[in-house]
C-alpha cells in the first residue's frame, strides 16, 4: 500500500478541462487557498476561466467557503505540464469514454507518484477507462454537482484497480476542504445521485407525454412541494418523518402498499422523441417568458446561496 | 353553471378530519383570517389540535402567512354541523376509500349549495369516492404536501363530474390565499407530485437493497446534491439549465442519450420486504443517533419556514 501525502502537504492541483465543472472546481480550490495548474485544449478557455472565476470569487465569500488567502491560478499548455508537480488532479475533460482514456495514458508518466487523481466524470465506468495505465491504481471517481463551487455533494467510486486507500484519501480530502463526499460502493452507470435524478426525471418526462400537466405545474409539483423537504433531507430521512411520531416502522405501514401500488402504474420508460422534444420545449419557452438562462442560472445562485449560508447557520440547531 | 361564491364572501371554513393534515389546514386558514369549524371523530381531537395550532403559529407568523387577525375556531361534534354554513369544506378523513365515502354521503344534505368541498386525499381516485352523492359536482380534489400550513403546493383533480366551473373556483381560492394550487388534468393514482417523489423513492429503496450506498449516504446524494436545486426549481427547468447557455435544445442532445441508457438499468420495482425493512430501520437508526423524531421535525420546520422566507425575499430577484 502506498503511502499518501497528509492534506497539509496538498499546495498544487492540476485541473483538467476548464468548462463548466473543471472551471466550477478551480474556483473552489483557489477560494481553498490551493494553488491550482489549469489545462483546457479550447482556444480562448484561459479568458473564459479568469472570468468564471471572478464571477464565483463573491460567491465563494458569501457563502462561507473562502479561506483567508486565495491560491495562486497558473494556465498550462499541456496536461502533462499541469500535472507535473500536482499534489492532486481533479480531471473534467469531455464526457467521452475515449477522449478520458487517451487523457489518461498521456498523462501517465508525468502524474507524481503519490499523487491522487479524481474523475469528474458524471456517469462513465472508471474501469472502462483506464486500460494500460500504470497509475490507475491512484485514480477515483469524485462526481461534483453543478455547479461544483457551490453544491457540497461528490460522489466517490473506485474502480476495479483503485487502491482502496486512495480512495480514502480523496473522500477524507474533499471532506476536509469542506466538501460532502458519499461513498458509492458498486460502479454503475449514472452512480447514485444521477440515478436518483433520472428516476424523478423519467416521472416527469413521462407526465409530459401523458399530458398530467403542464410543464410549468409539473415543476412547481417538484419546486413548492416535495423539493423544499429534499433541500433538508434525503429520501429515507422524509420518508421517515412521513408517518408521525412512529417514524420509519409507522411510515413502512401506512404508506409501503400504497407506493407499491403506484409503483404498478409507472413502468413506463419515455424516449425523447419529437414529440417530447417540441413539448418541453414549447413549455420551457413558456415558463422562462423573457428570462434568458442567465437571468435563471443567476436566480439559482444567489438563492442557492442564501440557502446553503441558511443550513450552514441552522446546522446542529 | 352554478354561480359559486367571491373569495371576499368566504368567511366560514369546515375543516373534516383534523389529524396532522387537517390540523395543518386549521392553523393555515385561521392564520389567513377565516373561521374555521372543525370536526374529527376520535378521542381528545380537540385539545391535539388547539396545541397544533399554538404551535404552527408563530411559524405562520415567521414565514408571512399570517394576515393581521386570526380566525376564530369552533369544534363540532358532528361533520354536518362542521358543513352546515361553511363557504368551503377542506376534507381530510382518512386515507380509506369507504371511510371518505360515507363521510360524503353524510354531509350531503347539510353542504350549502355554493359551497365547494376539496378533499386532501394523496392518492385516491376521486371520482370512484363519490357515487350517490348529490353535491359532487362541487367536490375536487385539493392535495397538500406536509406540513401543510407550510408547504405551498396544492394539486387540484377534477373526478369525472366535478364542475369545471368549481374546480376553477378552488384553484383560485387556494391561490388567493397565498398556496401554490396546479392542475393535475387527469385522475391518476397518486396525482402528480406523489407520483414524482415515488419515482425519486423507488430507485433511493433499490439503492438499498442494492447496496449501492448507506442509507445516510443515499440520503446525502440527494439533500447536499440535487436535493438543493429542486427547492429552487423543478425537474425540466434544471434540466434546461444542464446544457449551458443552449439551454433545453442543448440538454437534450447533450444528456438526454446517457440518460436514455441509464434508463435502461433502472426496470426494478422493489417491495417492501424484511430484507428492505430492516436495512431501512438500521439505517435511519444509525442516521438519527440520539435524535428523536420531534427534533428531526423541529429541524426541518425551522430551516423550511427559513426557507420560505428566502423564496418569498427573493422572488423576482
Amino acid at each position: 500500500m502506498t503511502a499518501y501525502k497528509t492534506y497539509d502537504a496538498v499546495k498544487r492541483i492540476a485541473v483538467l478541462g476548464c468548462g463548466t465543472i473543471g472551471a466550477g472546481w478551480a474556483a473552489y480550490f483557489l477560494a481553498r487557498g490551493y494553488d491550482v495548474a489549469a489545462w483546457d485544449p479550447a482556444a480562448g478557455w484561459q479568458d473564459r476561466l479568469r472570468a468564471f472565476i471572478d464571477n464565483a470569487r463573491p460567491q465563494l465569500q458569501a457563502v462561507g467557503t473562502a479561506t483567508g488567502r486565495e491560491g495562486k491560478l497558473e494556465t498550462l499548455d499541456t496536461p502533462e505540464a499541469a500535472v507535473s508537480g500536482a499534489d492532486f488532479v481533479q480531471e473534467n475533460a469531455t464526457e467521452r469514454a475515449g477522449i478520458k482514456a487517451d487523457l489518461y495514458r498521456r498523462i501517465d508518466g508525468a502524474l507524481g507518484g503519490d499523487a491522487i487523481l479524481a474523475t469528474s466524470t458524471s456517469g462513465l465506468i472508471l474501469s472502462d477507462l483506464v486500460e494500460g495505465v500504470a497509475s490507475a491504481p491512484r485514480f477515483v471517481v469524485g462526481h461534483p454537482f453543478n455547479p461544483p463551487h457551490l453544491i457540497p455533494l461528490v460522489e466517490i467510486v473506485s474502480s476495479k484497480v483503485t487502491d482502496p486507500a486512495a480512495a480514502e484519501w480523496a473522500y477524507g480530502f474533499y471532506a476536509h476542504i469542506g466538501k460532502h463526499p458519499i461513498v458509492v460502493k458498486k460502479e454503475v452507470p449514472g452512480h447514485l445521485a444521477n440515478r436518483l435524478q433520472a428516476a424523478l426525471w423519467r416521472e416527469a418526462f413521462n407526465a409530459v407525454i401523458d399530458d398530467l400537466a403542464s410543464v410549468e405545474d409539473i415543476n412547481a409539483a417538484i419546486s413548492q412541494g416535495p423539493g423544499l423537504r429534499y433541500a433538508l433531507m434525503g429520501p429515507h430521512m422524509i420518508f421517515n418523518l412521513t408517518g408521525g411520531k412512529g417514524g420509519i416502522r409507522a411510515s413502512l405501514e401506512q404508506f409501503g402498499p400504497a407506493m407499491e401500488s403506484w409503483w404498478t402504474t409507472m413502468q413506463a420508460t419515455p424516449s425523447f422523441d419529437d414529440n417530447l422534444k417540441s413539448k418541453l420545449i414549447a413549455g420551457i419557452e413558456e415558463e422562462m417568458g423573457n428570462r434568458t438562462i442567465e437571468d435563471l442560472e443567476n436566480e439559482r445562485d444567489t438563492r442557492l446561496i442564501l440557502l446553503l449560508k441558511m443550513l450552514r447557520e441552522t446546522k446542529g440547531a
